[in-house]
């Protein structure tokens, strides 16, 4: 039996819906559904979840929010209509929706989660309404009712793992089960949203306390492609992939999966398979835990960029025990958290995000390894990019590394770091930031 | 003005006593001359120093140590007889070895050093008398006149800040003055010695301290190879190199200097010259702070066995700030000084020599790892050896990775690691150690 979710573009309309319907009906092991809020029907057009931040914000500052009401309830009208669905259940939406202003219009946390988790819910609501019209049985099931409890950090979910146990009793339920992705419910009965994009995690959290047999993620790509398709034309589709691939190459500008919605699935060995809504025949790509690598030993090329580089140098560093964790200490002093570590006998680098040296926290950060540190120098270097060159059977292939470097060398690029650990599935490179094109246009020319 | 200091080989016999004194005569801004203790005459000779640990030993085992006694005076009166010296001063070396066991034979840490000290000691007085009978002014300066105080760590000694200020007092002075290596005094007065190799370091303190001009760096070879000569048949030699470059390549099994000898010099900008006292006519490797770089952007290849690598993984490892440090503190905890960590996303590595692990401390650091970090994962990989390749010029040049990078594939050796920061002078491989070798003729024939 398995878990097939929806991403926002595929139940962005009236058309979409049908699509889903059509897949969802088509093979009956697909009892469990999971689905996003109404995404872009066209290019320039606004999110459902977009629209209800923008709700929330109108509520919490007392300014009139009607008219953002109305065209929230006007997309689900759209559908309702497009797909002659009886009107009631616009009723029904529309008083949840001043329900949860009248409830939470003075916590403005809880309101902005709740209203965000509303277009979920009402679109789950909608879906299994329109199934049941078609002569289906299918059933909305709320996440409290399902059994997702979750972490009280509003935006920033957590699952327990007591709803796994829940979950797992959905598996007497009869007919297709419809449950909104992105959020959960504290264990104080409040709704709390995942992270942004989570409502992978909510598929990935089913998949896993149903016991699925395959995760299905429906989205609106043939496949995973081999390399970001806004930096190289028409590249490689990817048929199969590892979990610990998927996660490198999403973790680094691959943005088809939420880098951490993998987890429960991954713990549990389930494999993902990613689809599209828009050509459910194509075969799509298998998330699994070993392939063949024998073959293609590279499996992606990930970059991305807003990184830079603190570099420490102290002659005799290496004799210094506890150095490097002295200097780790301080950025975690700050909150700070770091890629990588490049490290000579006498200097460090540390590599993170630059966005988290706003502000103050540079001057304070280069101002206690100075003195507490005792450096010869510091510096950083800012407009890194880093390109990861990830595949399972990386690390056993001579001359995997000698193809990369020489690519770099071919397209004019300097390499400012290089990270290849012993048991690692990657190879990370440091570029300067306007470099990173020309060099991921190069890996794919030298592993493609 | 200059100070020369000359290794083992450099002082073993009467014959290299004369070279030394030519040496030191042809020029006369040589006036402070650091001398080592007698070192091997031919290739299964015993080194002084080693003969003056057997005696301690003895001493301190209350064996008969007479033997051993008789042999080492027996080295400085082969020396006194072959140079037809007068024989007053083999009385007393004689009576200053008895005073020290005499006075030390209780106390042995204290004794080993003392006799340790001893070869570099009778050795410097037997040079100045040397000097004296050619018809020179020369004079013998223990360390605790000279003003070379250390740490009271016996093998260990750590020179004092002060030291600086007293030496400068040496340039009022008139002739030459020979200073023994090895060795300082403690404040309360105790003979404390360097870590071994420890005349390189009392010539360095000395040029710092009476801000030499230069420091002549005699020893036995023509200048310092690009790479291991047992490696690689008649290496080419180098003319100049940076002082990072030095210590990289000397921490990474270049045997040539004691890779902390350097730091008095090194702050201080002191130009270092390694010589021949076989051959002072050739130019030798002169050590500076900068060089220019752009014909040889690669200045030399560094290889050592025994490493192991630490792997640890973990599903999502790089959300939880703090990791890496933990990581660290553990390995610091146990007294382990680490080389390098390249990381992934899930997953970080710590190089650090083989040694270190010996006996229970591997059960306990990963009993340490498991329960505290809760790794999934984590494994030693062993015989590992790391290479690296030095250079100034690396990180400006597009294409230096690449033929690296090349030379292992051709050489077929799998690269385990690859470690390279943002402003650094070299770049690590790591590789098993059984391929070593190949892979650093490989690399030879691209750089050099």
């Amino acid at each position: 039996m398995k878990v097939a979710k929806f991403g926002g573009s595929s139940v962005a309309n009236a058309a979409q819906f049908q699509k889903v319907a059509n897949i969802i009906t088509s093979d009956e092991a697909r009892k469990f559904v999971v689905v996003s809020a109404p995404g872009k029907r066209f290019k320039d057009d606004t999110k459902m979840t977009d629209l209800l931040i923008a709700l929330a914000k109108k509520v919490i500052e007392n300014n009139i929010y009607e008219g953002v009401l109305v065209q929230v309830v006007a997309r689900y009208d759209e559908i309702v209509t497009d797909l002659q669905l009886s009107r009631d259940i616009l009723d029904v939406i529309s008083a949840h929706l001043q329900q949860l202003i009248d409830t939470y219009h003075d916590q403005p946390e809880r309101l902005l989660d709740a209203l965000k988790a509303s277009g979920e819910d009402n679109n789950a609501k909608l879906m299994a309404h329109y199934l049941r019209q078609l002569g289906y049985e299918a059933h909305y099931v709320s996440p409290k009712d399902a059994g997702i409890f979750v972490t009280d950090e509003p935006g920033n979910a957590q699952v327990l793992p007591e709803s796994y146990e829940q979950l797992a009793k959905l598996n007497e339920r009869s007919g297709i089960l419809i449950i909104p992705g992105f959020f959960g419910y504290s264990r104080s009965g409040h709704i709390v949203t995942f992270p942004r994009g989570g409502s992978d995690i909510t598929g990935s959290i089913v998949a896993a306390g149903v016991g699925a047999e395959l995760y299905e993620n429906f989205t609106d790509v043939d496949s995973i492609y081999c390399v970001n398709p806004s930096i190289v034309e028409h590249p490689c589709q990817l048929k199969e992939l590892t979990y610990r691939e998927m996660r490198e190459l999403s973790y680094a500008g691959f943005s088809v999966f939420h880098d951490e919605a993998l987890e429960p699935v991954y713990r549990r060995g389930i494999p993902v398979c990613v689809k599209n809504t828009n050509n459910p025949e194509a075969p799509g790509t298998m998330i699994v835990a070993t392939r063949d690598h024998r073959e293609r030993p590279v499996a992606g090329i990930a970059s991305d960029t807003g990184f830079c580089s603190i570099n420490v140098s102290k002659y005799l560093m290496n004799r210094e025990i506890g150095f490097g964790r002295r200097l780790l200490q301080i950025l975690e002093d700050e909150g700070i958290s770091y890629e990588h570590t490049p490290s000579g006998i006498d200097n460090m680098s540390v590599i993170l995000r630059e966005e988290q040296l706003a502000g103050d926290v540079e001057r304070r950060v280069l101002h206690r390894i100075v003195n507490e540190l005792r450096v010869d120098e510091v510096s950083i270097e800012r407009d890194l990019a880093l390109i990861m060159v990830v595949g399972e059977g990386m690390e056993r292939s001579v001359g995997i590394a000698a193809k990369a470097t020489a690519a770099f060398a071919r397209a004019n690029v300097n390499i400012e770091m290089i990270n290849q650990g012993s048991s690692e599935v990657s190879m990370m490179f440091g570029v300067k930031a306007d470099a990173v094109e020309k060099a991921v246009r190069a890996l794919y020319e030298v592993y493609f």
